[in-house]
């Protein structure tokens, strides 16, 4: 990190992608990655989420959910923005000139929204582990992490009580909403595992106090799940995990069709400018 | 107007839609048909501009077209909850279950999208016509309308910049920016009349001090766009102006489509708790 910026990063700050690119701070390599894996979960949540804007029941909902995909989008822009200053890349080269094999997000923010019930259970697992990992990532000792995740946190913490809501309400309000919340659950459940594994990149020494290491949150989200489900009167589903491998490189059968129409237009006119 | 509600609605007060249906302010049949035209615009174009979540040529740009998109709905909430107050209608219920021939949007605000340069194209025209609407609708004498006005003229004011910075960049970027611009200005232009015509209930003397007569806006939106095109370095396309209707319930083609899209699921499930 560069000592003689006047915008050196720190927690608390309003943070933006342009102040993270002015502060000068140039994430190691590994940071980079580790960076990558959470700045691609946050776009791929975002296309998907964007979807229901103009779809959703309520003008209500259509708002909430839209903001939410604002505030993921917002939170992917800093994250890759901080990645890239490894490899001399902006947000954009990133999130429009990468194959899906040079994703790294998590299987779980590619599947299908499916019906709002089962977009509804996605939100909650997500809003959850975010919530658990932005909480510990705003101590880490990497002070651009810390200040992206402290400020996401904020917005983070409202995604977990929007979801939260909507379980509820889903859940104890018709026979018929109940059950697609329910299935929506078990389409998704599958999927929860993978974002709490660690692994060779969580376990390089480099990384201690640096990144969070996921099988550490897994006790902690286990904890808001249960306090929600136990209002809800819903149990865990009773599921086996799914093959996954978004860390590694093995993208989720999904993720192809969501770059396809997130990266044409860049792609056919880099630069936006024709 | 209620005089006994403690939340009656004044100039300046941060409105929410839940503000007006608190405040027990209820429209006059006349007050509430205006509103619904103002409201639909706002929707329908809501509806488009939404649709480039994903697909903008940079994330900055995905966020700053979903932004006014959720803009756009919010007025459309505040301008249909209050023309609901007339008939016992929620926003939902006016926003989910008409028919597309009981919609009054303009038919501007239905155009297909395009290209990125005619979505622009478009978003300046409307910038610069709600500017001037809203500016002299926050002096109306209907203090709802006058409420629900000044709030939205600050975020109109930053889409009517952000529409014209995009049309200078367009404009004086490369041969292809241009031609892009300058085909979707002639696309969109056969439908700037139609936002600027009086018709029996503007001229109803009810609405007198209340709504903003269309055809006295029309000299300050033509300077406006005089402005942005002098510094572009563009002329006012001529073209024939098309057809319309969309105020006396004749809609847009594409309406149909747009509907069917927005209101599936809150008709397939009234109530959205299935």
């Amino acid at each position: 990190m560069s000592n003689d910026s006047a915008t050196r990063i720190s927690v608390g700050d309003a943070l933006t992608p342009e102040d993270i690119a002015a502060s000068g701070a140039t994430a190691p390599e590994l940071v980079a990655q580790y960076a990558l894996r959470l700045g691609d979960d946050a776009l791929i949540l975002a296309q998907r989420l964007g979807w229901w804007i103009s779809r959703a029941p309520e003008l209500e909902e259509d708002m909430a959910l839209a903001n939410i995909a604002l505030d993921q989008i917002g939170h992917a822009r800093s994250f890759l923005t901080y990645a890239g200053s490894a490899w001399g890349k902006t947000e954009d080269d990133l999130a429009y000139f990468r194959d899906e094999e040079e994703f790294r997000n998590a299987w779980i923010v590619a599947l299908e929204n499916g019906d709002f019930g089962q977009t509804i259970a996605r939100q909650l697992v997500i809003a959850c582990y975010q919530h658990g990992l932005y909480t510990r990532l705003a101590a880490s000792t990497d002070t651009t992490l810390a200040a992206i995740a402290a400020k996401a946190l904020k917005e983070v913490d409202y995604h977990r009580d929007h979801a939260a809501q909507w379980v509820l309400r889903l859940a104890l309000g018709t026979d018929e909403s109940r059950r697609r919340l329910e299935h929506g659950l078990t389409v998704v459940w599958p999927y929860v595992d993978e974002l709490f594994e660690d692994d060779a990149l969580i376990e390089n020494s480099e990384l201690d106090g640096v990144a969070v290491r996921p099988s550490e949150l897994r006790a902690g989200f286990d904890a808001d799940i249960a306090a929600v489900f136990a209002q809800a009167e819903l149990t865990v589903p009773d599921v086996q995990p799914s093959s996954t491998g978004g860390r590694r490189g093995e993208p989720h059968e999904q993720l192809g069709y969501i770059l396809a129409e997130m990266q044409s237009l860049a792609r056919k006119h880099p630069g936006a400018t024709w």
